[in-house]
Parts: C-alpha cells; structure tokens; sequence
C-alpha cells in the first residue's frame, strides 16, 4: 500500500468535486459536491443518536434502498438538525435539485450537513447556490481540496488522504476527506467524512468494511464526549479500477479493508488532533485486558476524561486520573495489577507497576507531556484483549469556541 | 421539618468534631475527626468505581460488618487512593490511631480521605497530628465547622445544614457537611459526604433511607463526568433524639427520609454550584417521560454534555445542544414531541415545540442564560416519568485548575 502525496477524494478514478461560498456562512465555502461519472455503489455508517438530523435519517433510507448511487451534497454553516419535517422536505429538495443538473433521479443523491443545530436551512440560497457550484466541478486534486473547504466548520486543518494498493494487476485508490472538530464522540461513524474509491465490489462487502473499520478508527475517538446528531461516514465505490469483482471475504477483500481502515484511522486522528482549542494528541493503547470489548471501553474511557485531558493540558503527570478513569469506564479488569507509563518523543516514564505508585522525575514527566504527541500505555493483566482510543486535551480554547459558537 | 441556621454536623445530640492543620497540605487545615458520644448505627453508599480508595474499601468492610460505631476519621489533601498494599494498611492504621484515643476498637472507626491520587500517605505527620486534633474536640457549631473545613480541597463554598423535625414529641436532628469540587459524577454517594443524626432508627433502615437517597440527590448530579475513586457518603445515628426506634417503613420512617433526602439534596447542589471553575447552576427538569428511569438518563446527559456547559458559560441558547444530548443519553423518547424551556429568574423562554423549532429573542434569551441559576424545562408526551439533575457550567478556570491540580 502507498500513500498518495496530495491525495484526496478525487484521486479514484472518474470522481469529480467542487465547493463554493453562497451565503449560508458569511465568507467561508459552504456547499461541496461530489458525484462519479459512473453510477457507484454506496456504504453508510451513521451516528446512533435518537436524535438523527434530517440529511442523515434521508441517507439511511438511500443507504438502505440498494439502488447504486451518483453523488453526495452537502452545505456547512447549518446541521439541518432538529428543524421538524421542513428539515426532511429541504434534505429532499437538495437531492433533488442536484439530481436534476446530473440527469438522474434524487434516490441516487446523498446529503449532508454541518453547523448550528435548530435553524431551517436558507432554501432559497441553496437554490441559487448549487447550479454554481456545479459548474465547477472537476477532478483535479484542487477540485478535491475545494469540497473538503465546503464542508469544514470550525475545523483549522485539512483532513484529506488518500492510498493507493495493486490487486490482480490493477491499482486500486481509496481516498477521503473529513471535518471535525466539536461535538465529536462518534459512536457508529464521525461527524462527516466522505471516501471515495475507484475499487470494484459489491455494496453488501462494501457496507461490511465500512462497518468492520468505524469500530477501530471513527469509533475510537472522542473530542467531547458529544456523539453528534449529524455523524455520517459514506463511501462511494465505482469499480472504475477495473479490478475483478470483490464479492466474497478473500484475500481481496482484507486487502481493501486494509486501506480502507487505513484511511479511515488517518481521518479519525486528523479529526482529533483538529480538536475544539486542542493543543496535544493523546493516545491511549491497552494491552492485556480480559477481551478487546473490555480493552474498547477502558482505553475510551480515558480519552474522554475531562480531569486528565486538562492535565494533559497543563502537562501535569497526573495518571491517577487514568486509572480513576478506567475504574468507571464499566471494563472489569484485576485492579491489583495494572502498569502505566507515558511516552512521547523525548522519553518514557513508568507511573504505576503491579498497582503500585512508582517514585518518578516529575521535570521528565513535564518534558514528556509537553510535546504535541503523547502516548498512555496501560498494561493488564487479564489476557490478550488490545484496543487503542485517540483523543486531545482540554483547553481554554475549547470553552471560549464553544461559548459562543452561534455567533 | 425545619432548617436549623447555622447547623452542621455538631446539630444532632452527642456529637463531637474538630479540624486542624497537621501538615499534609501546605497551610489550610488537613485533618478531621467525628465522633458520637455513645456508639450510632451506620450507613453507607460508596463509589462504584472499579478502582477504590483504600478507605472506600475499608469503610466497605467496616459498614458490612453490622457492628455499632464511635467516629470518622478524615484526612485531605491526599486520596490514598492507587496507593497499592501500604494504602490499605495507612487506613487502618488512621483508624487505629483514632479508636486508641477514643478507648475503642478500629473496626468502630471509618476512614475517609480525599486529595492527590497515586500518592502514599506522610503517615508520621498523622501519628502525631491526630492526638493534637482529638485534643481540640466539641460539639458547638464552631467545632462542626472545623471539620467541614478539614475536608476540603478546591472547595470555594462551605457546604453544611442540618434540618430537625418531629417524631412522636421528640425532636430528630439530621445535620450534614460535604466537600467537592472535581471528579465529580457520582456513581454511589459523592466524593465525602457525612451525615449525623439522633435518631432511633434501626441499622437495616438506616442503610435503606441512604440508597433511597442518593439516588435522586447525590448520583444527580456533574461537575466534569469523572466518577471518583474516593465517593463515599456516611450517616451515623445515635439514637440520643429518644424516639421510639424507627424499624418498620412506616410513616416514621418516610419522615426521616424526607429530612436525609432534603440534607442530601441540599448538599449535592451546593456541591454542583460549588464545581470547580463553575459560574452558574444548571437545573434540568424532564417530564413526560416513559418512566423514571428514562427521564433520569435524559436529564443527566443534558448536565454532562460538555458543549451545553460551555454554551451556558457564554450565555448562548444553544439549545440544539440539549437535544442532541438527550439523544445520545441512552433513553428512548418519541422524538417527534420534544418540548424545550430554558428559564430563569428574569425570565422564561420557549424554544422547541412538538419538536419544531421556534423564533425567540436572542436578547432575552441572553439575559436568562446570563443570571447564576438556570433552568432547562423538558417536556416529553411519553409517560408521567420525572426526574431533575443539577450540573454546572464549563469554564476557562476549570480548566486552569485541573491543568495543574497536583502543584
């Protein structure tokens, strides 16, 4: 597998995006679309809260219909959340507008959307908004990087990759973009990501792969401890790759679940690193507990600790807050045998062995957690069960941004 | 019932307290002891956090026991908590040190501390602070004080009362003292509380009135998600009131529940009002929902959401916010017909209707969201489930605090 330099969602083959400003938010790009030229066969992986917004529950019904699809709409600057059955009806519309400037009908449309929760989107903007866009739309890598503008929100950096693999003699590309960066604790897909693949394979593997990877990536991420209304994560496969068809769980198809999971782990971290006025990375791997379930909810409980995430902040090696968080993550694990140490790229430090505190240099544990990258090793002692969980820490800057976001 | 001004734990007949500084934490007072006069019944509710405090696990045994006991012996500014073997053994031997002084055995002693996590306790300075703090027992006011003052830790606010009712023509005092602020998410009683009562009440009883308790005071409450290693909330009951012994749940026993509900309330929102960095008190009320299971799993997630605190900490009405945490709380709701009210003393203000979006005034929203306490109304067409939970909001000064917790 190679990573693409400059690669995004147009780097599959036959995929075309664009994304422009049309007035939802006052300057930034707002509106992206994404279609391939050729019908492509669509996964969906959507967020599991009650409260679903209107474009997600409308991609639900599309995901579930079977039919192959052509693109994907979606505006930033309003989440078409919680805005009652107008919401459902404008999700609608924008399929259907979209569908009409590609000749196909709106059930092979898909649609997103981002931003404040609870105001109707400005449907007469959109109007005039999407046949602009659409007359932009190429397949350069800058088209690509257009539409990941449009779909960004709070977000400071650019979440785009893409990968490249050889199966029976042809080159296969998945490539994706993603936005964060608040509300983020994603349980069944995050907060927007597209990916786009070139591969040939059938839409009840692709939807398997979509779902084997969330767990390991998407899933194991949490900005906030927020799982959003709006959390979708789509792919489109066209097969324009030419490669033979993957239709059983082979070799092929490990090998697509491979990059996929790749790209998708990029994304998830790119998400987290982009965190809400976060400042340093923190990853927490487990080994040894009783089963990976139980490995799951123990490394995530820790990167949603609001108390160490603020240490984390402060670089203070304050680690009895990783074991008081693993304590009530509902993981069981022998507590009279647990070993903690924090790694970053100056050095490691060992806190806790066998469940006892350890004597350590507190000026090497502050240079450690004053890097941008930290790792949390928890080893236990109950079997082979190994999860690891991604987060950031918990800034001044997450509660200004979020103090006053509507404005 | 009525509340006694200026009652704590030193309201009720025959206890003894007192507080002082013995050199655990640089300069404010470090160390209390309780004690009843003849030996009391004892109740308890502790952390459900896998990893626990040596002294939760102590207490633990002691409560299980069965036996009457003498006093409580509590330390701050270290949690003795993931402290290995030795933790174990400190706690024991605080309850030692203490049962010698009061002629008694150790297993008639409980054993509280709260403070750094990870940190073996400076046992020297024990061994000779507590003869000098037994020295300084009474049972004026003055002296309940002094103990409240011995536990705290980043506590701003003094939390204490005491309420007194009839039973029969005897007069029953129930007084309370309790410390915060942070890791708090209480699973089980909140990170110290101590309740004293002369009440006549049967051990069984007693135990019952506290389960029924906490969950709808303690266990409803935030500050920041993180269940502590250390919860651990006690009542001692001597019995010294006179009234016939209450061992029935007769109408006796349901107006000594409502007195140790109405303390314990009391004390768990001064505990959330108190959370550390907090501004404002958030009260979330849930009606109408299916049972009151549900309406407790709604009503907590909306204090715990981390977005909605911040959002109140800047005094928007985000109340897409509220929604989407209600979402994600695990409680099912026909989300359809979601009614949502914030309210304060200035006013009150209607923003969701049967699920629709509704056009508000952002000025008078601001100054609602602007006063101390704040109320969210949610009202859903599911059942008669109630339930009301109390958070705080999240500022830049929780963040500063806990950034740097151990210095």
């Amino acid at each position: 597998m190679k990573i693409i330099i400059d690669g995004n969602i147009t780097s599959a083959k036959g995929f075309y995006s664009a994304g422009e400003h049309i007035g939802i938010k006052k300057f930034k790009k707002d509106l992206s679309l994404i279609y391939s030229e050729v019908e492509a066969e669509v996964a969906g992986v959507f967020t599991k809260n009650l409260v679903k917004a209107a474009p997600v529950v409308y991609c639900q019904k599309i995901n579930s219909g079977g039919q192959k699809v052509k693109g994907i709409i979606v505006n930033s600057g309003n989440a078409n959340a919680c805005t009652g059955e107008q919401g459902y009806k404008d999700a609608e519309e924008m399929a259907e507008i979209f569908g009409k400037l590609l000749n196909t009908t709106p059930d092979k449309i898909l649609v997103g959307s981002t931003g404040v929760i609870g105001v109707n989107l400005p449907m007469e903007k959109l109007r005039a908004g999407i046949p602009k866009v659409f007359n932009l739309l190429g397949t350069t890598y800058t088209h690509g990087e257009m539409a990941l503008e449009g779909i960004m929100t709070t977000d400071t950096t650019r979440k785009k990759i893409a990968v490249e693999f050889e199966l029976d003699g042809k080159i296969i590309t998945v490539g994706g973009i993603a936005k964060g960066s608040g509300m983020i604790h994603p349980n069944m897909g995050t907060m927007l990501s597209y990916i786009t693949t070139d591969a040939n394979i059938s839409k009840e593997l692709l939807q398997k792969a979509m779902d084997i990877s969330v767990v390991d990536t998407y899933n194991m991420i949490s900005v906030d401890g927020d799982t959003s209304t709006n959390d979708c994560s789509l792919i489109l496969a066209n097969g324009l790759a030419g490669n033979d068809k993957i239709s059983a769980e082979d070799k092929n198809f490990e090998k697509f679940c491979t990059a996929l999971s790749y790209v998708n782990r990029f994304l998830a971290i790119e998400i987290v690193k982009d965190g809400e006025g976060a400042t340093k990375l923190m990853e927490v791997h487990v080994s040894g507990a009783k089963d990976k379930a139980t490995a799951r909810l123990i490394s995530k409980s820790v990167i949603s600790s609001s108390l160490f995430k603020a240490a984390l902040f402060g670089a203070d090696a304050n680690w009895g807050r990783v074991l008081c968080a693993m304590g009530y993550s509902g993981g069981e694990f022998d507590t009279s045998k647990v070993n903690i140490k924090f790694k970053s790229l100056v050095g490691e430090i060992e806190l806790m062995k066998n469940s006892n505190p350890l004597k350590f240099s507190e000026e090497l544990a502050k240079e450690i957690l004053s890097e941008r990258e930290i790792t949390v090793n928890i080893e236990l002692a109950d079997g082979d069960g190994v999860s690891t969980a991604w987060g950031c820490d918990l800034t001044y800057d997450y509660v200004k941004i979020n103090g006053d976001y509507r404005s």
